[in-house]
């Protein structure tokens, strides 16, 4: 049994059905009508130490915030605005209680600028090390939800923002090179504290055009063969038109990585990803524009299914690889590991 | 700071105003508006190896099931009924899946039994042990959820069931005298496989006599001290009302226990502790009756604060002891620790 298995194995041992539930597992949040206009948008993330952060570098204020920031991203990616949130809190004995002060801040600043409450949770001691799980509760306009699922042949697929950032940013911080180059504040900042594109996602909700979307979480050869699965769909995705900075080169150049799979197998971004009609190009960039963040278009919807990313080789010809779920996957990758 | 003040720390640091929340930290749920005539009651709790539960007696199917049931006890005692359910796991690399085949298979007859479906969740590498924390969303009557802060001078404390069982089993476990008795059954069933009284709940709520409740979670000397700071009043509470059946007389003769003891701050016995006026005491006991549950009044809520116990001295004298908080606290007790 695979990680991304486990919940799927337990909902299917229960019934699905009831009047109210919308949508439950396999999208960003599950959706449950709350009235006629409105649905709630429902997530739950948990960071661990040790597994999503190391504390020997991970700020405990900006954990506090990030905590937060991963799942605000889940509601965002539908096209909601969070409102609630529950904590729950596993706190080893020997706790550090400035440590702990510190991400209380982080994580109350988050849901202030986010605009949600902390409205319940629970506190329990954890034998080793600390971790905490957050469960937030957004709303939506029901007629507004975008889903997974809504992709089509002829799409164009888009990413908010850049790739692969977050995880050169981990790397960097791994080898204590985050000093080494002047630019190199965006990377890190990706890690330790990235920000959910709520604001992006609304906007791209209201605007009508988009058919499908989800937030990066796990990496784009990984979050996009979630989406073309749950949308019965294949993509192709042209690794020249990936957003990649120059200075995530310079940084891969310095840790020998290589920049593309960043890009293309690296978690935690949280950027946006969706897919849209041709004709509504200009108008996703003109939206991009409004939030201040770049809309890149990087390839298309096809019938089929699999991820297949196409290279330009040297000798000019095309070569076309598979990379469906090549992300990031918590059970291979370990901070600090 | 306390494990008991660690989310409200970080409450106080967020805005608690919102149209739709009607009540925030503080009680069993979070509650909040749904429309006129419902609210969504939402709790969340978190069970961790070596603390929550010790894998060597604690049958992982008894264990999915008590995930549920620690929840759902949260939504019964606010008379509301389980809707939805949300499931983080944190899954060693050296999970066994047969164990967790088991765990699952708990978990979704729980979910199935009180009826409620699991839409969503997250799954992580722990890197020691096996934890899961549950969100459960239940669902009640806006005029019918009863609150911990409606107790009242004059009222009579209810309990429903037996206290200290779950205390009692969880030791003879520990100590592995689980076959030493033939009547410790009840005792091991209430720490492995508890049930939450979600039915009794209700009909306490539709019933318009119950001015507070809660569930027992953390003994009866710490949740009455909530109820009663919730509710502005302190209580008076008799030893020899409290229902403590032979058979935990025999297990603490077994492991030189005090059997009182067990019964006052034994925690996890996701029994009902309401409040309600004298005149309501037949019509509470036929509502027992309709359950299947002995109710029993075990003292009175009074004027002031603080949670008194009263005993019988063994010359005719009595004694009062203080007893408010001195519960379950998993920060000092550890299951096998």
């Amino acid at each position: 049994m695979n990680e991304r298995h486990i919940i799927d194995h337990i909902a299917a041992l229960t019934d699905q059905k009831d009047a109210r539930l919308i949508k439950g597992i396999g999208d960003d949040c599950a959706v449950v009508a709350k009235d006629g206009r409105l649905v709630w948008l429902l997530t739950m993330d948990t960071l661990i130490e040790g597994v999503h952060f190391d504390p020997a570098f991970h700020p405990p204020e900006k954990l506090g915030r990030k905590a937060v920031s991963v799942n605000v991203s889940d509601i965002g990616a539908m096209g909601g605005r969070p409102v609630f949130a529950l904590l729950a809190v596993g706190m080893p004995k020997t706790f550090d209680p400035s440590w702990f002060q510190a991400f209380a801040k982080g994580l109350a600043d988050g849901c202030r600028e986010y605009g949600c409450l902390l409205i319940g949770g629970d506190t329990v001691a954890s034998p080793q090390g600390f971790n905490c799980t957050l469960t937030v509760i957004g709303e939506a306009m029901t007629d507004r939800v975008i889903f997974r699922s809504g992709a089509r042949p002829g799409d164009i697929v888009w990413v908010s923002g850049q790739l692969g950032l977050a995880a050169a940013g981990l790397e960097l911080l791994r080898r204590q090179l985050d000093g080494a180059g002047d630019g190199f504040g965006p990377l890190l900042a990706k890690h330790l504290d990235p920000i959910a594109r709520v604001d992006l996602g609304r906007i791209l909700s209201e605007s009508g055009v988009v058919h499908a979307m989800m937030d990066l979480s796990d990496g784009l050869a990984t979050d996009l063969a979630h989406l073309c699965k749950q949308s019965g769909v294949g993509a192709r995705i042209a690794a020249w038109d990936l957003p990649i900075p120059p200075v995530l080169i310079e940084a891969a150049r310095l840790t020998g990585a290589d920049p593309e799979q960043w890009a293309v197998s690296g978690g935690e971004d949280y950027e946006l990803l969706f897919t849209a009609p041709a004709e509504a190009h200009d108008r996703l960039l003109e939206l991009g524009r409004q939030c201040g963040l770049a809309l890149t278009p990087i390839g298309a919807v096809v019938e089929g299914e699999g991820v297949v990313l196409l290279k330009r080789r040297d000798d000019g010809a095309y070569e076309e690889c598979e990379i469906a779920y090549r992300g990031f996957d918590h059970f291979r990758e370990q901070a600090g590991g």
